[in-house]
Order: C-alpha cells, then sequence, then structure tokens
C-alpha cells in the first residue's frame, strides 16, 4: 500500500511512530505560518501539519495544495498541544508533523467542492456523481447499504437458504408493468425482457427442489417514475418450500429483530404485530398503515343517516360512507386558513369537501355546518370520536374507496403538522389476507393483487367461481412506519387452480400456455406446497438510514427521466450496432 | 413447516421420535409387501417404510406413488434391522415407520426422470431445467457456487471492501465486445447498454473516495458463443485505491488461500508464483499456462540453423523460430498414425507441418527427416532437449506467434495423452507485465491488450511514443490450472497519460471525450492512484468443482443460440411494445 494507515486509524498509541497518510485534502488553513491540513478519505481525517521547520522548500509546496487534491504525506505521530485535542472524532488526540509531501493527484476545475456547506442543484450532483459521493453522508449511506446487505446474506446463509443467480436476459411477459426488451442479435425480430422480478424462477427453483432460496436481486420497470422509484432497483428475494404463511413470516420477522438490534438499536417483540387488510383499510383507510400513531378512521355514516345535514344524509342513503378523524389539539394548530387548505388538499384525493367540528372547552362541538345538526346529533359526533377540548373533527363523505384514500392521506399530514409521534421511531408490522383481485371496471375484469400465481385461502377456493371479489389471498406485507418494504404470498402450487386463476384474469388457456406454459408444466411434475416474499432493499435502506429519496440510496441513480447524467446514458448509438440487431428506429412515418 | 425435519437430518438419536417428513420420491421398492421408499430433498434421502401393520388404507395409497411425486408422510423413526444399515448416508442408521401419507403433489408426464442413469440429451434437459435440476450433481456444484461467493463476500468485507451496485442500464460504448442494447421508451431512438463490466464505475468509485469496492457483477457480452461462454456472466469485480499491483495481488492470494484451504483442502504457499508474460510465451508458448507438468517448449532455432534440413535452415535464416517439446516417454504412446493425427491437430493452429524424432534406447535420435542431419546435429537437438530413451521430441518451425499456438496446444494435448499430471491437483499462478499493445495488421493501428485504462509500467511511459509494441502493463492474471480465472491492472490515474492512450489506440480526442468524457473529467478532480482486478466466478465454479461445462455451474443458463430452451427467450412481443420504444423490425427492404 502507498499508506500504512488509514486517516482514521491513528491514535495517542501510535504517538513517535513515523506513518504514511494518504488522502484527499479537506480543509487548509494557516495558522501562523503553519499550514494545517485535514486529511479525509473514508475511514476518517487526520490533522497533518506542514511547520516552518519542516523544511522551505516542504512549506512551499505545501502552500499549492488545494481542496480535494490528492496528497500522499510521510510524517511523524505527535500528541496535538494543550487546547487543541479534539474528542468528535477518533483520530482527535494526534496530528502528523510532516517530513515529506507528494501530490498524487490535482483536483482542477471542479464544478463544486463535496465539503462546501451549501450544495448545488441534484443535477449537477448527479453529472459529477464522483464529487458528491465523497460527501460523509453518501459514504455513511453506501456503508450502511453494504452492512445492511451483508447482515441480510448472513442471516439468510445461516438457515440454510442458497443464494442462487437468475438471468437478467429473461423472456417478455406482457403482465403487470412494462418490460425493458433487448432485441436479439442471434433471432432477429426477437427480443429477451430484463425481469420485473425473479418471480418464476424463483418458483421454478422450488420445483427444484431447492427448498430455501434467496438472491439479491436486480429488477427492471419500465414505467413513468414517481419520486421514490427507479427503473432498476434491487430486492431481496427469496422462496421456501413445505412451508405456510407463518413460517415465512417468521423467518422476517427474525431478520427485522437482528437488523433493528443492530442498525437501530432496538430490541423487536416478536411476532411482529399481524392486522388484515379489511382491519387495515377500517382502522387507517391504508393497506400500509402508519402505526406509530393513532388518529383512525371511525366511522359515523349510522350517525349522519340520522342527522338533517344533507351531505351525511344523501351520502348514507346512497350506501357510501361518512367516516372521520380527531386530530388531536387540532384547534390550536389549525386556523381557518389552514383549514381551508385542507380541504383542497382532500380534493386532491377526489374527496369532494371537508367537514371539520372544533371541540369547545365545554366539550361541545363548534362547526359553520354545526346549525344542520341537533345537539343531540352533535354530542353523538362528539362521543362516537372521542372528542376532547381543543380537538378537531374532521369528516369525509364520500365512497368507501375515496374516504379511504383521502383520510388515509389527511391522517399522514395531521401525524406530522400535530406531531403525534417521534419521527426517528420506528413501528413493524404485517399486514395479511389481501383481496385476491380487484375489478377493473374500465376492462371489465379481474386483475391480481399481487401477482397471478398467488394462491386464495384454501377456504376462498370455492369463492373463485362464486365471487371472486371476496376471496382472499394467502398474501402479506410487510409494513415499516407506514411503507410498504416488502410483500409476499404462498403460491398456487398445483396447476389446476393455477388455471382457473389465470381464467378470472381473463388470460386464456392458449395464452397462459404461450406465456407461461412452463410454469404450468413444472406444476404438474412435482411441485411442493412453496411461498416467498420479496423486500425493497432500497426502501429498507432509506427507512434504516432516516432518508428521503430512493437516490440517496443508490450510487449510480437516473433522474425521473431515466437518464443517468454522469455517462450521459441512453445515448444515440451506431447504425451499425442496430443494424446487427435487425431493428430500425421508427420515424413519424413508420411508427 | 410442513416438515419436522429434512430428508438430510435424522439420526440413531432420533429413534422412538415421531416426525413429518416432506420430499421428493427418490426411488420404491416392494419387498414382500412391504413399501420402501427414498424420500429425498435438498439435504439427503431418508428411508420410509410402509409396513401392511400400518393400515390397509395407508398401504393402498401407498401404492399410487410414483418416482418425483411430492409426499409428506408422518411416522416414527426407527433404527432400521441388522444388515440393513447403510453407512455411506447420514440417515443409514434410520428408518421412519409410516403412520400417515399425504400426497402433496403428483408427478405426471415428465420427460425424463432426474434419478435414471442415462440422461436425455441437454437440450430436453434444459427445456426441463427444473427436472435437471434436481440431480444430486447439479445441486451440490449450485451449493458449491454458494458457498464460494459467500467465502468471496466474507473475505473481502473482512478486508473493508464495500459492495457497492453499479448500474445494468448503463451507457453503450463500442469499444471490445459487442453490447446488448435496450431501447429507450422515454427518449426514443436512444439506447442504453447493459455493462460488459462495471469497469469504469469502479474507476469512478475510487474518485470518490470509495477506497475499497467489491461486487458479484453480472456482466453482458452479445459475442458469438464458444462453448465456455455466455451470453451473460457474473464476476468478482474489485478495485482498491493507494496501491501498487502488489497489493491487489497479495489480496487475491489471501482469497485463494482461503478458498483452497476450505474447497479443496489444500494448503497454499504464499506467494502465488509469479512469471512475466515474455517468460510464460517463451517457456510454454501461452498468457496462461498450465504449470502442473513441464514438457516446456524450447527453442532450438539455433541449432536449426546449423542444419541441412531445408525446412528448420529456411525458418531460423527468415528470423522466424524453430521451437519443441519433449514428450516424456511418448514413444511408447504415440504410433506413427497418432503421430499423423497430430500433425494435423497442430496444423489447426496454422503450423504448417509437425517434425518429431525418437529418442532410441541407444539415446540417438531416430526420424523419418533424420538422414536431413549429420549425427553430431542429431546429438545436439537430443542434449538441448534432454531427450532420454523413449521420449517424443516435436518440432515446429514457424513464426513465433504460430510456433506458441501451435505448441501450447499440442503441450496439453500430450499432457492429458501421457498422464503428465494428476487432473485432480491444482496450480495456481501470476502472469504479470503484458504488453501494453497488440498491432492489429487489419486496421494498421494499436489494441489495448487489456484495456484502454490500463497503466503502463511506469518505466515505459517514454515508450508509449517511441516503441508501443515494447511497453509492458502493471497487469495480471491469475491462472489456475491453465485457465484464466482472472485479470487486472493498475489503471491509469491522470488525465493526460490517459489521452496519450487514447491517442496511440485511435481514439481522436472528440470521441474519447464524447465516450468517457466524465472519466477524463474524473481523472482531473482528484483522482487517486488506483487497481483492481475482476475473476471470472463461472470460470472459478468450473475449476473447484471440476467441472467441464459453464452451463453445469449456472442455474438456468443459455444454449449456444443465446437461447433460453425452458422459457423460450427471447421471442416475438407485441408491436405495441416495439411502438412505444420508437423502434421498428427491419425487413429486408429497410435493413
Amino acid at each position: 500500500m502507498l499508506r500504512t494507515h488509514t486517516c482514521g486509524q491513528l491514535r495517542a498509541e501510535h504517538v513517535g511512530q513515523q506513518v504514511t497518510l494518504c488522502g484527499w485534502v479537506d480543509t487548509a488553513r494557516d495558522h501562523g505560518g503553519t499550514l494545517f491540513i485535514d486529511l479525509r478519505d473514508r475511514y476518517g481525517k487526520t490533522q497533518v501539519v506542514f511547520a516552518p521547520e519542516g523544511g522551505a522548500a516542504q512549506l512551499e509546496d505545501s502552500r499549492k495544495i488545494r481542496g480535494e487534491d490528492v496528497i500522499k504525506v510521510v510524517g511523524t505521530v505527535a500528541k496535538r498541544p494543550e487546547g487543541t485535542i479534539n474528542q468528535k472524532i477518533g483520530t482527535g488526540e494526534i496530528e502528523i508533523r510532516v517530513t515529506s509531501l507528494e501530490l498524487l493527484n490535482k483536483s482542477n476545475n471542479a464544478p463544486f467542492n463535496p465539503t462546501q456547506a451549501d450544495l448545488p442543484g441534484e443535477d449537477l450532483r448527479l453529472k459529477y456523481r464522483y464529487l458528491d459521493l465523497r460527501r460523509p453522508e453518501m459514504q455513511r449511506t453506501l456503508k450502511l447499504r453494504n452492512d445492511i446487505i451483508l447482515e441480510m446474506r448472513n442471516y439468510f446463509a445461516d438457515n440454510d437458504f442458497l443464494d442462487v443467480e437468475t438471468p437478467i436476459l429473461g423472456r417478455s411477459t406482457p403482465e403487470g408493468a412494462r418490460d425493458y426488451l433487448v432485441p436479439s442479435r442471434v433471432h432477429n425480430g426477437q427480443f429477451y425482457a430484463l425481469p420485473q422480478s425473479p418471480q418464476l424462477y424463483k418458483q421454478i427453483l422450488m420445483v427444484a427442489g431447492y427448498d430455501r432460496y434467496v438472491q439479491v436481486a436486480r429488477c427492471f420497470r419500465d414505467e413513468d417514475l414517481r419520486a421514490d422509484r427507479q427503473p432498476e432497483f434491487t430486492q431481496l428475494d427469496l422462496e421456501m418450500s413445505f412451508v405456510t404463511h407463518h413460517d415465512v413470516i417468521n423467518m422476517i420477522d427474525g431478520l427485522m429483530k437482528r437488523m433493528a438490534k443492530k442498525f437501530l438499536g432496538m430490541d423487536l417483540q416478536l411476532p411482529l404485530p399481524h392486522m388484515t387488510w379489511d382491519e387495515a383499510m377500517e382502522r387507517f383507510g391504508h393497506d400500509a398503515p402508519d402505526l406509530r400513531y393513532g388518529c383512525e378512521l371511525i366511522d359515523c355514516t349510522d350517525l349522519a343517516a340520522k342527522s338533517d345535514f344533507r351531505v351525511f344524509k344523501e351520502t348514507a342513503e346512497a350506501g357510501k360512507k361518512v367516516r372521520g378523524i380527531n386530530a388531536p389539539g387540532g384547534a390550536a394548530f389549525y386556523s381557518r386558513k389552514l383549514i381551508d387548505e385542507l380541504t383542497e388538499f382532500v380534493k386532491q384525493f377526489e374527496a369532494k369537501g371537508l367537514a371539520w367540528f372544533r371541540v369547545e372547552p365545554d366539550g361541545k362541538l363548534w362547526s359553520p355546518i354545526s346549525k344542520n345538526f341537533t345537539e343531540e346529533q352533535l354530542a353523538g359526533f362528539a362521543q362516537r370520536m372521542q372528542g376532547k377540548p381543543g380537538d378537531l373533527l374532521f369528516f369525509v363523505a364520500d365512497t368507501w374507496a375515496i374516504s379511504c384514500k383521502a383520510l388515509h392521506n389527511l391522517r399522514k399530514k395531521v401525524g406530522v403538522d400535530l406531531k403525534l409521534y417521534d419521527p426517528k421511531s420506528y413501528s413493524f408490522s404485517w399486514i395479511v389476507e389481501f383481496p385476491m383481485f380487484e375489478y377493473d371496471a374500465e376492462e371489465k375484469r379481474w386483475n391480481s393483487m399481487h401477482h397471478p400465481f398467488t394462491a386464495p385461502r384454501p377456504q376462498d377456493i370455492p369463492m373463485l367461481e362464486t365471487d371472486p371479489g371476496k376471496a382472499r389471498a394467502v398474501a402479506y406485507d410487510l409494513v415499516i412506519n407506514g411503507s410498504e418494504a416488502g410483500g409476499g404470498t404462498i403460491r398456487i402450487h398445483d396447476s389446476a387452480t393455477q388455471s382457473k386463476v389465470f381464467g378470472l384474469l381473463g388470460i386464456d388457456a392458449e395464452t397462459a400456455k404461450n406465456r407461461f406454459g412452463f410454469l404450468l408444466d413444472a406444476l404438474q411434475m412435482g411441485a411442493p406446497p412453496h411461498g416467498g416474499i420479496a423486500l425493497g432493499i432500497d426502501r429498507v435502506v432509506m427507512l434504516f438510514g432516516q432518508l428521503d429519496s430512493i437516490r440517496e440510496v443508490i450510487a449510480f441513480p437516473k433522474t425521473q427521466k431515466a437518464t443517468d447524467l454522469m455517462t450521459e446514458a441512453p445515448n444515440l448509438v451506431d447504425n451499425k450496432q442496430l443494424r446487427e440487431l435487425g431493428i430500425r428506429i421508427a420515424t413519424n412515418d413508420t411508427k
């Protein structure tokens, strides 16, 4: 090595030793003719000192050093003078008295300095990602990502899982999201697809007897990108044979306990709490509720039906819902202006309006609409909502689905506004028994809520024929702090049930054979009962690292336009390449 | 779990316990009304017994069971009767007396049985890969692969490496092999490329201060496939900052020692032997010599020049080479017919012919061409070649390059034919100081021998201007048993040298900026000295597992036509998908 130690290694016990350090110039400052440089690498910072007595030439050279230059210094470890010790960093008791300096590389024309306080916009940081990645925050995050994945790997190795690599060049199956395609040169006119997940391969591995499979798998979806999505992402993918959903959930419980202990210093109580999808929607309006605070949805449809307020009454009579949340102590926080903003806010989620009541010091409700209610009716709402003086009660009168969506989002906003929970705290839970299908009113057919290989609960199999919307799946989502960290299901392991589900999804036998024939074959040649789960690693790192953007947990992320600003990908390619692939770029004429 | 134990777990100590096992029916045989089934899973096999006293219904059901059915049995662990104990397997002392049987899944219509002795052809096995993967050999290999990769990961974690994921959707740079392209939907007419290696990203990570990077990286090359190549393959990719080549080599030496100990039971002596490229070519005619045996190339050009044999004399006078190998004891093995075959064999490698001499019992040489030599000349050859009675001496008279290629391949063949080494033994070594460039006579320009980012030896930098062909790179290949297991280089870390090398490769400033601008920029903004290596994991698993084909070490390999026979990828896709991507399939008219 060009160095004897890293910049995070030297301590008082090394005083007197001659050492060689290499690193980046973090800061340089002159104190009465002596130059102090903080030399930085991934492991820490060390103060190196160029004193006049070190030799005139040496000092002269050191004057040319600028921030982010890469240097090598030889010198002696010395105790820092009294009063200059820095207890905040590991190397804070010592400094290096430099006897020799070598400039390994200059830093010229950098558009920004990773140590500067006010960083430039994200686009510039992504273009010069190598500068941005020098920031200690980024280095901490990528270290955390490394550590989390390593911990996962070791946990599953301890539990007899085999890491098996599945292909990236796979087959296009136009289910779910849009595929990224790869034209074949050997078979012109045909295409590979990049995997949206290794779902089919991992089921095949179970049929092949691998019993416990795990992979940190790269997955690809060519979707219009939301803030927290990337065209390629990484998931912890696993599958187990001869299991029920309890076994998969227990396995992940154990992982979460180990990770919470190691990375959050938390002792998780197992089993993690479970809630059915029906209960989650009823209580929180969402299938990934944040359980760190209450403020639950409360159904007042029956009270609304008995009131004289036309909107409430008609909603109830139409079979829709009047549900509300209690924002505890909200009266002091939300001015009339802010309440108007909340009304606009819920309209984003298709609610037609937001009714609200303030709980007065005497416990009675007041609202601009209170004249539409009798005192008794108001008292009924107050009691149902457990309104205490100073609380604000919000109501949405709409379809069940819209009231779920609007109140879930309102609850999230109220939780933040009123600081109903410690944002640094954690809550882990399972949501189970999802519906098998969602009805697509436009296409007039059922869609899988998870994917077409999900097993129904055994007792719900008859419902596939009679009432598919009521059938519940053996499906489970892991929710951390109101985010879906992962989801899994027990799979269908017989080809008859699989064909029946394909039928409900509008996939006829011919199409099923064409797309998934190998899976249907495999299910007839000795398939064990099996199930699994996938966790979103980017999401998990975000949650464990308390980070806001997925681009902060990926070394080389793409923008929302799916562009890599550093390498400028995608880009134009030679016509020769396209000719070999047997494709042409469509012009407007030929599209 | 549906089971209490795996099929590899039960021992004499469990006798008397009630257990539940699940697995595949490996074999079923009837002995006097009692049915014996070997139940199989990834962990082993257990004998389960259906005795008539278990109940008539039970036995009746058991009669319907066929090989590869998936069953669950409940029963009691019993000691096997005297004389039926099988010491070869861990569960050989016990058997399960079944009290309850459940058929979890039938196996119907399987085109072959993974337990059958004579397996069908590879195409059928690839199509029904889930059956093929049930073979214990395949399961052992994928377990070995898992274990090797895990050991690598832990080794590098122990050595402070960070695993950083680099993008799969990258930029096309038409250097080296052909890229796989991915059309962009958001940017119609532009393309991503799948990475041939994470080379540029790992250098960027060094510039970003990550110091030690490692990744088990998927790489892609759209090349016409040789027997041991796949369109996608996996490499152990790493990079280190502030290092010389010694540091990278030492790091891999340590890995090999750990792996040889764990997987081969070998104590490797470190450092592993080194040899320069020049020496390897001179002594073995190849840059990845198998050092498990001698049979080295010996230069006899000077002797040939003095002989009267026209072919030898003219070759020597033309500045070409007459070199040979001594096949020890070869006279007894190689008949005249076999020698004729060897002559045809070396012609595949462009040699015009093969001269040979037999060392007679009296130590003198005999050959059909010996009349062209004086006795003294023959004695000279015999002495130079250390010919002992019974040896065969082979000579190729040709250009240096052709004699390297022909004799290297002849040496390999002789090594196998004459069993000059134990094929189960191992030899590890480093080949170092490769040429920077190879001259492409057709294109009349230099090509990189490794890649354009390879640093020349510092003392050879002036040669870049005067004699590029003589410049040697700080490059190193790890060779195991005559296979290149990996290769690496110290990289250029200043943009001036990088530009000079691009110039020699015929990449002008404009093109370099266009393709690698971000790297050239990065090299100017504080790049540390750095270098790394990549090991071919598929190759390493083949070598450690003593396997012959890369398709045996990959769960879902592609054929030589780059087809996945199981999923039938690549395949035709919907026109809608192509329209969204802004591409068309070229017809013959539009190509």
